[in-house]
């Protein structure tokens, strides 16, 4: 766009609610704004106010402004406790579809998590239970936590670091550990580029499917031997069986309950 | 939201842009707003039309209202050809950095394809370049192509398919093809899950980087031989040498043209 084109009201709401949405997380200075709109600093603060007042009150996201020689704003693509129970509800009648049982008792979820539409619910929902614990860079390890952790990452404006299963040239110098799998029972490498992640940084964990929890106890110590701090574990969707699982704490969206391969039935609800 | 809310002119435009901007590619009929904004259709029909002028006059997207009974309005996110140029000159500034040059004369650029900002904006650009081509599924191949391949299935509102190395039970039956990689002139074997690509789809490849393209030439033929047609082959970085790709037609953002290890220089530019 011409710099300093002089825009109304209505035309400045729609252009900042655009660059505010497109850009989750990142905090904008209100110079930007003004340069961009040939507007002075109170009348950005204004249409800032009104743009906050109006997604705030109907839960669609969250809107933080910062006042000072510095000001800026940040906007995050929270859902309304609304929207997260209507998309968890949706979720949990496409899983339970009899025809998504595999052999083994597993549940075929790829095309939900691979879909752009479906992860990027999942991650902002995601990504607001985590908010508050300020993480700064998001971990995974391939290949399917991928799409989830990228829009888990998107919506907090943070990077994502995908561990990989064995050392590639292309990442450079790398750290690695092993573990055990919980259900293979076969060790395991889970690798990731020492440039990738920060020592002092605060690492959310986010994965698309755990039962024992083998992985994300590895992600945990991978991120503990780094030096860096776990801000928390985010997965879509946990069996309930077993119980116990190799990390003490996480939050999970929805818990399978049961595959029944001869009935074909797919019992899965909402995390309590 | 509470439906029926009334709302003011302002508001709407904020929550309207709102919903566009976060559900690219995805038809939204009028009368979804008019029952969530309790308006009149020609209400929200001058509210469209002012958001689509706002927005196109400035080169921020696409947007396409249907008139009708079943009238609706598409967003893509596309970026102006000066943000394009913005942007691309931004990637070559960054990848120049010889702190990047890898054993081997590699690139370290893991971290930029993972960062949700720059694969947003790398999506966009390719998206906008195969918009015309109506691809409605995007391939890509584990690992690295993921992020990109996402946001470009994202900014197109259609879904994405990831090829493996190996099968998996989770993903079901599946198709494999085997290749000769061009740098390893190794065996390798690329499949994909039977249920994730549909005959008769319109198929958009995309991977993050590029030399004599083997890996692109098997995800075409793996597209080919499943009846699917190749809407086309979108690549982030491509090596100007070897001249001669195993791809016919491939669209590239950036050309890589040297690394030399000795001089610690990276030459990479827009393609042209």
């Amino acid at each position: 766009m011409s710099e300093g084109h002089k825009l109304n009201r209505s035309q400045r709401l729609v252009h900042m609610t655009r660059i505010l949405v497109e850009r989750p997380g990142e905090a904008i200075p209100l110079s930007y704004f003004m340069e961009r709109f040939d507007a002075a600093k109170s009348t950005i603060s204004e249409d800032l106010a009104l743009i906050k007042e109006t997604l705030e009150a109907e839960g669609s996201g969250l809107v933080r402004t910062q006042a000072g020689a510095i000001g800026g704003v940040q906007y995050w693509p929270f859902p309304s406790s609304n929207e997260v129970q209507e998309t968890l509800a949706e979720l949990c009648r496409l899983l339970r579809d009899p025809g998504r049982i595999l052999p083994g008792g597993f549940v075929y979820m790829t095309d939900i998590i691979t879909h752009p539409m479906w992860s990027a619910r999942i991650g902002s929902m995601l990504a607001a239970r985590f908010h508050a614990a300020q993480p700064d860079a998001i971990l995974t390890v391939e290949t399917k936590g991928i799409p989830l952790a990228l829009m888990v990452a998107r919506a907090l404006g943070v990077p994502m670091v995908v561990a990989r299963r064995e050392g590639r040239v292309t990442e450079g110098p790398s750290f690695s550990i092993h573990y055990i799998s919980g259900s293979t029972r076969r060790i395991n490498t889970m690798t990731v580029g020492s440039r990738a992640l920060q020592r002092e940084s605060r690492v959310l964990i986010v994965d698309d499917f755990m039962k024992a929890g083998a992985t994300a106890r590895a992600m945990v110590d991978l991120v503990t031997e780094l030096g860096a701090t776990v801000a928390g574990v985010g997965i879509f969707v946990t069996t309930a069986e077993p119980q116990k699982k190799q990390v003490e704490e996480y939050t999970t969206l929805l818990t399978l309950l049961d595959v029944d391969e001869e009935e074909r039935v797919v019992k899965i609800q909402p995390a309590q």
